[in-house]
């Protein structure tokens, strides 16, 4: 069938708006109609040409909503009708991973995702004939898209698909690693590096644990006032600080925080991220993805002496048992997905929507079909 | 009184065997006749001079155990005839770090101590008139040494001192950091990096949490047969592999290891250990005491993909809460002390303990008073 999408030709160059073709879905497949998309930093990165895994040609996009339109042989858990968000985490409940009780890296179409096909080895899409790559197994930048059967969270159908789409990525995300990363508990201090849309959920999520104390910090100051209204206590900027921010932070909260997030994806940050946890219990969590072949780094003794550094992928969030439950949660209110939201535009203008994000002027965009 | 004493004099000299002069205890002090003491790796550390923050001239030694001869005004818990061994951390019960329930890292005399001082900021130590520092707060290398009341573990005075001494620091930060630190499971796979007393102290700690698989690795194969005596299943040889270590161990144990011990002190074996672990859920406890101004490293794509770094100090174990329990451990067998022991000899041949240690050729040289 012929749909829409904003195809990623080559690395650096916008996103073309053309008719590309979709294969009906295969075995343990589904066709979904994207009914709304999130613009995230992930899919900048690998436009930009520095994620190394990139693939193109390829329609990006990961943080979607859609509708279930068919499904592929031996699809049992989806049905046409169904409204599902796509998940660039997998969760086939078969896998040693799925079974081990103690992460929600499910591996089952890792290998092809990553290279950008559907778990048989080949791609659904091509466009005049030539064929164009999947991306992180879910493609929401296209009305209609493939996508594997496990890899499908069938969510309430009165969720608004336009909003709930962000719990495909960011939101899920952030305060998915402060519940089920962190485990922040009432009265836990927390710092938080880097106030985009995942740093804003982490926020959101501490101030639902009970946190005492949130430290919000970013190096643009026109990110506090929306950072106060979602529950940081108090708002740091490195830039005004002639330390560094890991001492002043450990100075503001007289020996560290329990527990930072990483939110940006930059080394540097990493470390302070680390450095201002508190001695003794201090935990750092890294939810940023970093440039290829970055490292981190520290003097071990800032682990010796009790600190603990962690990463989360998608929040710790198992997708296809966790997310309709957060999507309820969303409906009742107790995920406020509102202020995430701050532009919405069509397919057509997705490069704007890509130059709001670079120029930090947008939380997310919501693309609506 | 005097004291027959090893004192450091200068960084990178022998030790000097010299009649030294002690001070009678202070307010919250207790004057301890050590019995026997073990030689640990950290004395030659702050021997050779690499450690930044050691300082000269000093009484060495951490690893002692010894009986009370008078305790200074106020002291409460202890009596003239208590045995008790001489904790360099201490656990005062009433500061942030202890009251927590999350570390053992006491701050009480932190400061002090890394002065080589008393808590009141000087020192019961002299020889011919001229001030000598304490070291660790224990100074474990005098016949007779002052140490806080707050850092001496009560013991049942039926343990043999000559063996128990050991639970002053190597056999309970390996066996500890097994139990508080990385809470082994039955059944879980286990890496220790570095077959000197913690390394094997970590494995008999495996053993007994019910570790199904316990690989030992190190570069010096002669240290395999005893690894494997005290409960080793699989020993591997970096410089027997043309790949990165971790590669193999993965490779070995479908996938990485639940947890992994650093027990060298070499941030690059420390990156090793941390990549050998699982994807997912593995977990890596950094225990070896890096040089000065050296760090760790790694892609934190290691941690966003689930790996968890930690460390552990004196194997988190809370020493007057816990040690005397690890004591009974030992004289029930629970504890095995007796393959830590290679060598004995009187503190007038402490240097050749420093040298046995350095060529590898013992575990632990318990010096007898």
């Amino acid at each position: 069938m012929k749909s829409r999408a904003a195809v990623a030709f080559a690395a650096g160059e916008p996103l073309q708006i053309v008719e590309i073709d979709v294969e009906p879905p295969r075995a343990g497949e589904v066709l979904v109609r994207i009914v709304a998309t999130g613009v995230c930093h992930t899919d900048a990165f690998t436009l930009s040409g520095e994620d190394p895994e990139g693939i193109f040609p390829a329609v990006l996009g990961h943080e979607g909503g859609g509708i279930v339109v068919e499904v592929g042989a031996g699809v049992t858990s989806l049905q046409a009708g169904d409204h599902v968000i796509p998940l660039y985490t997998a969760e086939c409940r078969a896998c040693k991973f799925c079974l081990s009780g103690k992460t929600n890296l499910c591996q089952a179409v890792r290998a092809t995702q990553g290279r950008g096909l559907m778990p048989d080895g080949t791609t659904r899409f091509s466009y005049q004939g030539q064929p164009i790559h999947h991306y992180m197994g879910t493609s929401t930048f296209s009305e209609y898209t493939v996508v594997p059967e496990i890899s499908l969270a069938r969510i309430t159908p009165e969720a608004p698909l336009e909003k709930v789409c962000l719990l495909g990525c960011g939101v899920t995300t952030g305060i998915g690693a402060v519940h089920n990363t962190a485990k922040v508990q009432p009265g836990n201090t927390v710092a938080v590096f880097g106030l985009g849309g995942i740093g804003l959920a982490v926020i959101q999520g501490a101030v639902q644990a009970g946190a005492s104390r949130i430290l919000a910090v970013d190096i643009n100051a026109s990110k506090f006032e929306l950072a106060r209204s979602m529950g940081a206590t108090d708002c740091v900027n490195p830039r005004e600080n002639d330390r560094p921010i890991q001492e002043v932070i450990v100075e503001m909260t007289d020996g560290g925080v329990d527990f930072s997030f990483e939110c940006i994806g930059n080394v540097d940050v990493m470390r302070s991220a680390l450095e201002c946890c508190h001695k003794g219990w201090g935990e750092s969590v890294i939810i940023g993805v970093a440039g290829a072949g970055q490292e981190i780094r520290t003097r071990p003794f800032q682990l010796v002496t009790g600190r603990v550094w962690r990463g989360s992928a998608f929040g710790g969030v198992k997708g296809r048992t966790q997310l309709p439950g957060m999507v309820e949660q969303a409906m009742r209110g107790e995920i406020d997905l509102d202020p995430f939201i701050t532009h919405e535009m069509p397919l057509e203008r997705i490069n704007e929507a890509f130059d709001l994000m670079h120029r930090g002027e947008s939380i997310r965009t919501v693309i609506r079909f």
